[in-house]
């Protein structure tokens, strides 16, 4: 095999490419599951419930796992808040390649966060068929944001809103720790 | 929210890491739904051969778009030797941030490469009870290259070998044409 071929002009696409096309993927399988498991016929809540969970799962244990490994040598956060213009700043920008549009606070533990044009959501932009899909689209990125915030130290409960693909609003609750 | 900080001196993590841990995370969603399904006992030859079956169409699909995207503005390549040599050194450098460490052929459609640390195996390294899993954590991979040379016009059969973690022998068997 020759040398390496750093200077060979070739585009790299990115891994933040694949990991795009594989979460669609996933979302896509994890589709078909549903409709073939479904008999064809329109999927339960359950199934919906079932399939959002699977999906919210993984993006929180990927979500935790990333954000160990970006912060590790990282001198703690001072505040709520300096943990949250993390995650829509490094974290955001090291993975989807651009930082949050817009993060409002009440400063009562609620954040909103925009993504105008949201990377996990790009490939899926497309096809509007996917607006009815049980929002199987938001729940890897919102279980995602969950697994970094917990990560972090932040209990909190995420939500996600699509009004048109690709824009998405995160609203993330924070909840107060109990000791 | 303040400006960029581009210069906030973070150590990126890097997307490649992203598609390393969702990559884990699905090969233990898949052990788990086996496990589930299989009453607790171990995994029928079917069971396998189906969890196998999915990632490596997963991986198919991603390696196609992925491939697509990096190559829609280059020239065609000449001949195969020149699409592996683009396998092994663009595409690897571009996912998993190295190139393949040796590539043989016998100049007859058979390539043999050899990555000592292949970074979807990183993750997995540390728990050898993975290596009797079916061999789940090379289908994902395997399904991954198909994609990409089926996406420049090879059509190939894939398969890989793992004798210790992170260390892969991936063999590409390209099919002739029929035409």
């Amino acid at each position: 095999l020759q040398a390496a071929t750093a200077d060979s002009g070739i585009p790299a696409a990115g891994a933040e490419v694949a990991f795009q096309f594989l979460h669609s993927e996933l979302v896509s399988f994890l589709l078909r599951e549903q409709l073939q498991g479904g008999g064809g016929g329109p999927a339960t809540v359950q199934q919906c419930r079932a399939q959002l969970s699977k999906l919210e799962t993984m993006g929180f244990q990927v979500g935790q796992a990333y954000v160990e490994k970006m912060t590790k040598d990282l001198p703690r956060f001072r505040d709520d808040l300096e943990i949250v213009k993390f995650l829509c700043k490094d974290f955001w920008a090291s993975l989807f390649k651009k930082q949050v549009d817009n993060l409002k606070t009440n400063h009562q533990g609620v954040y909103v966060i925009i993504d105008e044009k949201f990377s996990l959501l790009v490939p899926m932009a497309r096809g509007k068929q996917y607006l009815d899909r049980c929002h199987l689209y938001t729940a890897f990125p919102c279980g995602l944001i969950r697994g970094a915030l917990t990560n972090l130290g932040l209990r909190a409960i995420v939500t996600a809103e699509v009004e048109e693909l690709p824009r998405v609003k995160f609203q993330i609750q924070l909840v107060q720790h109990s000791t």
